[in-house]
């Protein structure tokens, strides 16, 4: 018999419909066996008498496909149940399990929960991660198409690193060296240049570097877009502003059950994203938070998050423009704005830096001219 | 003033429009200079005063900005051209292009191509194969998302090579041995056992092997899916079916341009795709192309031109699904069909392996039996 899905069998009441999936909890009593299956739409209360069951048991976690009767019902996980008639083990479990996966929270160990990785992941709350990231990675891409940026997929074996620096990852290529891209940079401006003018990228970056902190990672995917024809960082920074609204409101209206689940309630983006220069800023911590007096150029993370705790006091968002940091700190390929500081911002959330942007120099001597001011500062160092 | 994209000007004759893009033609007269101006989305006809021309002249491919009334004339780009009255250059070309890029075809060696990428890449060509290629994966993944897949993205960097063998890259991890992925197969199958049921996911993988013919590529873009609760492999070669219909006819319907351009023809997929085992093709190319005499459990890839060109004939097909490959050529998690078969398939599509697919074992046991059978032929040979 097809298989139904458990959040359409509430279509199918008088009638028999056969459901698979994992077996949640068991409840035995004297007169009936209460089991809880779990697809991955829904949980639904499938009843047996004890006498079925015992003749043909299962432990939590078993894989079963049961057929068997649509009744109503109201219990805690839907509003029918199902009354079997037959059961098929598709899958059994041979042991108790080494992990609790059924309750509401599931509050192991990381190392604990990762040499169970895959039994942990069934757990709703993980689960309910990995639907939340490919609704965000949906509603970047979807929104940017609906702006015709063109999707590509640039090289991760590269012949240099993007940005130079120690932080890549080197291998050997059949008798050459290659490394891991830390970043499709230059291939997006590239294919800017190319003529598709607006273009995206969802794909993996490698950094070489400690990533035992909250803002290191070795391996991450990451959202890039670059698009051509703007006169000013602005631009950018308004279209990244409706690009977080949409993936927002479309993680929103899909991922409800997930959202819940975590207790997560999504920030509010506002109309205009407050916007400071990187040297106003430092100036205010350096005024109203007197332990930041030796700020240069740049924020720790500790100065993110008083910047970013002061801006929401000010003006209630959670998200804050960074501009204008330092020619030094930033690409040579990042255009020029006045005699120190550049067309460029970060976008702090919550105290952490979420992304980074800015103008790219789009004249061919200038950049040539920043190449070499940049190579004879490194030379300098 | 705001920028017009060149396919909306047809809707402000007139009125003054501001256009921006690359310089593809210039043609002097003496009462007039032509430009063809290119952008994302179309080219156009700009005309201007050779006095205004020469006051600031430009080179083909530079980057310009134009202002100008909007004037109904039939030409070979468009049904309007501008008047021009005033031009900005926003990025300068300052020499002679070394390739031609405005012609009709393309026509260098790879090696001049890929010597000046960002300058071939803006020949439409070249241009549409990206454009295709990005429709291409936005079918895949629309069509499985409302198949209720879910998108993952898993890791590139692995402590082990996914289904062993010596074509993986190895580098170094921060003083142990990391491999690039060859494969998200084992993720795939977690994360379908961790509940999610049906995953897909666009991403590179990685293969250290020769490299120099039309069948193997160092890094490449896999189209991978995985879904679980399936009787048997027949429901996935279905889905595939569909899937690639939905595929087709998304870039049928969003790139009719770039095949134009490249005089491309999508294949028609039948209602139902040509399906034979691998055995009966052996036998067809042992008893009616003699030559194939030697052929024991696979095909090589003259055999597969020769089996496709047969069904072709036979069928109308340029489809073919091979089917039951034996035990020895598949990974250790092929379900096994019979003594020496498996559940499995490749798709050939004109004469060229373009998938792979097959039912997994999802018994513990049987598992763990095929690996020790895997084990002890490895260690045999």
């Amino acid at each position: 018999m097809k298989r139904t899905m458990i959040n359409e069998v509430i279509g199918f009441e008088a009638q028999s419909v056969t459901v698979s999936g994992w077996v949640h909890r068991i409840r035995k009593l004297k007169s009936v066996v209460f089991v809880i299956l779990r697809d991955r739409t829904a949980m639904l209360q499938l009843t047996l008498s004890p006498e079925s069951f015992d003749s043909n048991p299962f432990r939590l976690e078993s894989v079963i496909e049961a057929t068997g009767l649509v009744v109503s019902n109201t219990n805690k996980y839907n509003n029918v149940e199902i009354q079997v008639k037959s059961i098929r083990i598709l899958s059994e479990v041979s042991e108790d399990l080494p992990i609790q996966i059924n309750g509401k929270n599931i509050d192991f160990s990381l190392d604990t929960l990762l040499n169970h990785r895959v039994l942990a992941l069934r757990h709703q709350k993980e689960s309910a991660i990995f639907k939340i990231q490919a609704a965000l990675c949906e509603g970047f891409s979807t929104y940017l198409r609906n702006q015709s940026f063109t999707e590509i997929h640039t090289p991760k074996l590269v012949k240099e690193g993007a940005e130079g620096g120690s932080d890549v990852f080197s291998m050997k290529y059949f008798g050459q060296t290659a490394y891991l891209a830390q970043s499709p940079q230059f291939y997006k401006q590239m294919m800017v240049a190319a003529g598709l003018e607006r273009v995206f990228e969802v794909g993996p970056v490698f950094r070489a570097e400690s990533h035992s902190t909250s803002r290191h990672l070795n391996e991450y995917i990451s959202l890039d877009l670059e698009m051509g024809f703007i006169e000013c960082e602005t631009e950018l920074m308004q279209l990244e502003t409706a690009l977080l609204r949409s993936i927002f409101s479309h993680i929103y209206n899909t991922c409800t059950t997930e959202l819940d689940l975590l207790g997560v309630t999504l920030p509010i983006i506002p109309d205009e994203i407050p916007t400071i220069k990187l040297r106003e800023a430092i100036e205010i911590l350096k005024t109203q938070y007197g332990k930041k007096t030796e700020l240069e150029g740049d924020l720790d993370p500790e100065s993110e998050k008083l910047i970013a705790a002061h801006i929401l006091e000010k003006t209630g968002s959670e998200f804050l423009f960074l501009t204008h940091y330092p020619q030094e700190k930033r690409p040579m390929y990042t255009m020029p704005c006045g005699n120190t500081e550049t067309n460029s911002f970060d976008l702090l959330f919550r105290g952490l830096e979420i992304t980074t942007g800015g103008l790219r120099i789009h004249n061919e001597e200038m950049l040539i001219q920043n190449m070499r001011k940049k190579r004879s500062r490194t030379r300098k160092l």
